[in-house]
C-alpha cells in the first residue's frame, strides 16, 4: 500500500487551479484556449521532470509513460481532463489528472516498480463547451469519432478545432488511437452530486455510468393576441410545453429508483407578454443505469408530448438528439477500487455515475473503473464546486492503490 | 342615414396600406419612422383637400375639424391610429382613421351639415412597439401621462421620442390636451378576436374595454448538473414555473365567463440541456370586464406561484407590472352605434373589447364608444390580419351613422 504526498498533491492542485482562475474562485480554461495551452505545458513539464516518456497524439491527448518491469505487459492508464467549463470549478477533471501525476511521483519517491507500465493522460476537450461533443478527445482515441470530422468542428466564432489545436502547438504526430492493448483504465473524478456527502462517505467506488436519452420538442400553435382571444379559441404552444415539463418530472420521479429527468432549456416565440405563444422549443433528458428504463422514459415523454399537443390543438415536431447506452465497469476494476478504499479504512459507497466521463469511451477499449471524490453540496460546473483537500486526498489515495494493485498483477 | 362611398373608401385603404407595406402583405410603419411621417403627410393632405381645419399638437396627434352649425357646440371626435406593429396588418388602427376620413368626405359630398363640429384624429403611437407605453399619444392628450416624461422615452437605439417627433416634423405647437369639452368620441377598430365571425355578425357594438392585470415572476433555484443530481435533491425553477403556467390556464378557464389568462413569455437560465434550471422569469396576464374578477385572478396567480415555489423549494420574486381598470362605454354611444347598425340592417353583436385602444383614454375625457369590424379568424398583429372590404364598409357605415346621430343632437 502507498500513501501519496499530501502537501505536494495540494501544491499541484493549487498550481493548476491558478491557470485560468476567475475572480470568484472558479476556472475558465476552455479547450484549446491560451489557458488550456498553459495547463498542458504545466502538465507536460511535470511529466518530463518525473522522467516519464511523453507523447502527444494528433488530437492533443497527452500521455506520460513510466516503464514496467515486464516489457510485454500492457499499461495501466490513469487520467482525466484539464479543460474546464466556461465558469467551472477547479476540481472537475483536474483532480483526476493531478491525482494520476501525484501517483507516479510517489512511485518514483519510493522506487516502486510495477510489472505493467503506468501511463497518465490528459484527454482533450472533455467538457464539450467550446467544441462539441463532450468527451471529444477520448472519443476520437477510442474510435467513437472520426478524427477528420472532429478536426472540422467549429466553435461559436467559426474557428476550426484543427486550427486551434495547431495554434496552441498540441497537434502531435502520434496517431490518436491505442497503439497496444491496455490492462485497465482508472479515472478519479468529483461526484458532481450529493450522494457521497449525504451518506457520510470518504470516497465513492463507481460501478458504471448511466444510460442517457436526450431530445428536443417543438410545439407550434397560434400566436394570437392574448386580450381578444377567448380561452376556448387558443392553440397555446407554451401550455402544451408546460404539461410536458410536468410529465418529465413525473417520469423522473416514478419510473426507476435511479431515474432522473430534466427539462433544461426552453425557447418561446414571440415571447411577448400579450401574445399567446406560437412556437415553443424545449429539450428533455433522462438518465438511468438500466437501458430498458431509458428506452421506456423516451417512449413515455413522446407519448405525453403528443397527448399535450393534441389536447391543446398544436402541432408537434420531436427529435431524439442523443442516446448513450449505460456502461458497466469491469468487476476487477470495481474490486480494485473497493479493496483500496477498504485497506485505507475509508468509508466508501458504491454508486453509479450520473454524468458522462472520458471513462465512458475507455470502457470500450479496456477494463475501466472510476473513483469519486466527495462533492460538497453536490455542486459542479460553477465556482461553488468544492471538495475538501482531505476528501481529494482520500480519493487520490484510493485511486493510487487501486492502480498499483492492477499494475502489479 | 348616409352611406359612404365604397370605392373611394377602398381606394383610401389601399393608399395607406402601401405606405410601409411588407412583401407578405403586412405593414411595417413604426411610430415616428419615415413611413409614419409619410402616412401622416398622406392623412394631412386629405384633411386639407377636404377643407378641414388641420392642427398638429405637441405630441404629433393630428386633428382635422369640420365646422358645425352651432359655434358653441362641442365636437364629436372620431379616429384611431396610423402607426403599426413591427410586422402587423393593414387594418389595425388604419381602418378607423380611414373610416373617419371617409365619413367627412361623404358629408362634404352630400352637403350635410351637423350641429356639432366633427373632428377626425390620428393618435400618435398607439402600438407602443417602438416607444412605450401603448396608447401613448391619446394618453398624453387625456392627461394620463406627462408630456415631458414621454418626450424623454427612448427607443431600442436610444433615440428620444422628442428628437424623433421633431425629425419627422410633427411636433406641433398646439398643446396636447383637450381645448374644449367634447361631445363624444367614437372609434372604429378591427375586433382582433374571433367572436364576430363565429356569430356570423356583420359588425360589433362595443360595450367597453376589459380590465387588465399583468405581472412578472422570477423563480430562483439551483442550477445543478442534471445527471448526478437525484430527483429528490432538486430545486428546479422551471418546474415551479410550469406549475404556474398551468395555474394561469386554469384561472383563465374557470374564473369568469369572459376571463382570459396568458403566459406570453418565459426566460430560463442557464437554459442548457443538461443543467437544472436555476432561474426562470415569466410574465402572466389576466383580463376580464369585471375589475373584481381581475383582482381575484391576481390574488390567485400569486397564491399558486407561492405554492409552486414552496413545493419545489425555490425562491420567488413577484411584481405586478400593470393594472388597468375596465372601461364601460357611455350608454348613449353604445345606443348610437347599435341604432346605426339596426338602421343599416346589419347583423350585430354587442361585445367587450379584450384589447386596449385609444378609446381607453378618451373615456376619461368624454362619452366614448367603439365599433368593431369582423376579424377573419381573429388574427391580428401579423400580415394574416384580414377584414373583407365588405366587413370594413359595414363597420365604417355604422361608425358614420352613429357619429352623424351624435353630431346632430
Amino acid at each position: 500500500m502507498i500513501e501519496l504526498d499530501r502537501d505536494r498533491f495540494v501544491d499541484l492542485l493549487n498550481e493548476q487551479s491558478a491557470i485560468g482562475e476567475t475572480a470568484d474562485g472558479g476556472l475558465h480554461r476552455l479547450a484549446l484556449s491560451a489557458d488550456d495551452r498553459a495547463a498542458r505545458d504545466w502538465f507536460r513539464e511535470h511529466l518530463e521532470d518525473a522522467g516519464l516518456e511523453v507523447r502527444v497524439d494528433e488530437f492533443g491527448n497527452t500521455f506520460g509513460r513510466r516503464a514496467g518491469t515486464d516489457p510485454d505487459a500492457s499499461p495501466v492508464l490513469l487520467g482525466s481532463h484539464l479543460d474546464s467549463q466556461p465558469n467551472g470549478g477547479i476540481y472537475d477533471g483536474a483532480l483526476g489528472v493531478v491525482a494520476a501525476l501525484e501517483f507516479v511521483l510517489t512511485l518514483n519517491d519510493r522506487d516502486v516498480e510495477t510489472t505493467h507500465p503506468i501511463e497518465v493522460v490528459n484527454w482533450t476537450n472533455e467538457e464539450g463547451s467550446r467544441f462539441q461533443p463532450a468527451m471529444q478527445g477520448s472519443g476520437v482515441w477510442a474510435g467513437a469519432h472520426d478524427l477528420e470530422t472532429e478536426y472540422e468542428k467549429t466553435d461559436a466564432d467559426g474557428a476550426t478545432f484543427r486550427e486551434e489545436l495547431e495554434r496552441i502547438g498540441y497537434r502531435g504526430d502520434v496517431p490518436a488511437e491505442p497503439r497496444e492493448a491496455y490492462e485497465a483504465y482508472l479515472e478519479l473524478h468529483v461526484e458532481q452530486g450529493p450522494k457521497l456527502e449525504a451518506a457520510g462517505s470518504d470516497v465513492g467506488v463507481v460501478t458504471g455510468i448511466v444510460g442517457f436519452t436526450w431530445g428536443e420538442l417543438t410545439f407550434v400553435g397560434d400566436p394570437d393576441h392574448s386580450g381578444p382571444t377567448p380561452m376556448d379559441h387558443r392553440s397555446d404552444a407554451l401550455v402544451a410545453a408546460a404539461d410536458t415539463i410536468q410529465a418529465v418530472r413525473r417520469i423522473g420521479n416514478s419510473l426507476g429508483e435511479e431515474t432522473v429527468g430534466t427539462v433544461g432549456s426552453i425557447d418561446v416565440s414571440p415571447n411577448s407578454v400579450n401574445i399567446i405563444p406560437g412556437e415553443v422549443t424545449m429539450t428533455w433528458g433522462f438518465r438511468d443505469p438500466d437501458d430498458a428504463v431509458v428506452q421506456r422514459a423516451y417512449e413515455m415523454v413522446l407519448a405525453e408530448a403528443n397527448d399535450a399537443a393534441s389536447r391543446e390543438g398544436v402541432e408537434l415536431e420531436s427529435e431524439e438528439t442523443m442516446r448513450a447506452e449505460s456502461v458497466d465497469f469491469a468487476d476487477r476494476c470495481i474490486e480494485a477500487v473497493q479493496s483500496a478504499a477498504d485497506d485505507l479504512e475509508y468509508d466508501s459507497l458504491q454508486l453509479g455515475s450520473g454524468a458522462g466521463h472520458d471513462a465512458t469511451h475507455l470502457a470500450s477499449v479496456t477494463d475501466t473503473g472510476m473513483v469519486f471524490a466527495v462533492s460538497e453540496d453536490g455542486k459542479s460546473h460553477s465556482p461553488a464546486e468544492y471538495t475538501s483537500w482531505e476528501d481529494c486526498y482520500a480519493a487520490a489515495n484510493t485511486l493510487a492503490n487501486a492502480a498499483l494493485d492492477l499494475a502489479r498483477e
